[in-house]
């Protein structure tokens, strides 16, 4: 069977082709999403934009599974010592009132190793599925990511995750300038703040579509 | 005279070193800026935002150049066989209505050699300055900026240009991730539509200055 489809988006159809998709998870972590985490425990985030994607998520990996597409999650995470947080970085989250490494109930913020760090319990990788740590927010530095894509021949790159305008965005913009074609599923992103998401959003439709592609996860399961 | 100052912004304080810092004006290209290039001509976008960026930019050089501030300047350029421009951004271009290549009144759109390619008359660099073809919206990509600026000991980056949520934004989260110290001034970043801008500004902001820091052309000068 052909394994190229057109999928419906908010502005150009999207040309996926099912045998060299992979399904990005970005940064389902308890630290963001659990009400024990880091976020909501510390700094009294509301995550219930967070938490309302992880069903859909849910859906969309078990979707991704029987069609015997790769599923790659992400964690936002850092040594014990740091080490690999850029004096930058480390200066932007102290500014915003959340410096790496801070102790919370779950222990130190974005440390690996430490449970605030590790995805939730909700979406756990499969044996044969990818987990990547990441150091910046996009998820093509400091990784291995690119070169695991080059090496399945993955041209194609389907985008859930949190937050939309950090880490998605971010990881989006940067596959797309490398060549890989991006869909995003808006209704499997969240921010905290909904017009964060829907900033982030608008910047991907932005230039009538030469920036990028958004749809939702139920144009991708009735178009497959 | 120590070359340490912190900068005013729309959150928290930039803490600027002079002495490590460049200057990026981003893309101000004829097809993108001049009423014969094509975006003006071909695609009869209202240019008028892009061109009022035009003489604080200037400005902003002025006082770079008179700190002894490295200024470069990026254009978003493809060879003339478009072997550079990957299949996946020129599926983008042509969705958007604008293929790469595509001839307009001013040469080929955005096609290294031709006039609309070049930066406008008002912003050339002196000799003693840089300027960088890109292929990507990110300038980081295909290029040897990173290693430029390593090579200079430039930790802070100052950004203007356009268009703000594609390659100013692009080239902004990248630089970041990659440990610079980004700066935007968006009284000196425009966008053809003013939302566009505006949610390109909205994601630096965003997660209470985990991103991005934000300020104006006039904090800049005035704190320094």
């Amino acid at each position: 069977m052909n394994s190229h489809r057109l999928i419906q988006t908010r502005r150009h159809a999207f040309p996926i082709d099912l045998d060299h998709t992979a399904l990005l998870v970005i940064d389902l972590q308890n630290d963001f999403c659990h009400t024990d985490g880091f976020c909501s425990h510390r700094l009294g985030a509301d995550i219930s934009n967070v938490r309302n994607i992880i069903p859909r998520i849910q859906k969309v990996i078990d979707w991704a599974r029987q069609h015997g597409m790769l599923v790659i999650y992400t964690r936002e995470s850092h040594k014990p010592d740091l080490s690999d947080a850029t004096p930058c970085k480390q200066l932007r989250y102290e500014n915003a009132g959340y410096p790496l490494g801070t102790l919370g109930k779950m222990g130190r913020f974005l440390i690996q190793g430490d449970r605030g760090c590790e995805l939730i319990d909700e979406l756990q990788p499969l044996e044969t599925e990818l987990q990547i740590d990441k150091p910046a927010q996009s998820a093509f530095i400091g990784t291995n990511l690119e070169a695991g894509l080059r090496q399945r021949n993955t041209t194609h790159l389907l985008f859930t995750g949190v937050t939309t305008e950090c880490c998605v965005l971010g990881s989006y913009r940067h596959a797309s300038d490398l060549g890989f074609y991006g869909l995003l599923l808006e209704d499997c992103c969240a921010a905290y703040q909904i017009q964060e998401h829907q900033s982030a959003i608008e910047v991907l439709l932005g230039e009538n579509g030469a920036i990028g592609w958004v749809t939702t996860s139920e144009q991708v399961l009735t178009a497959i």
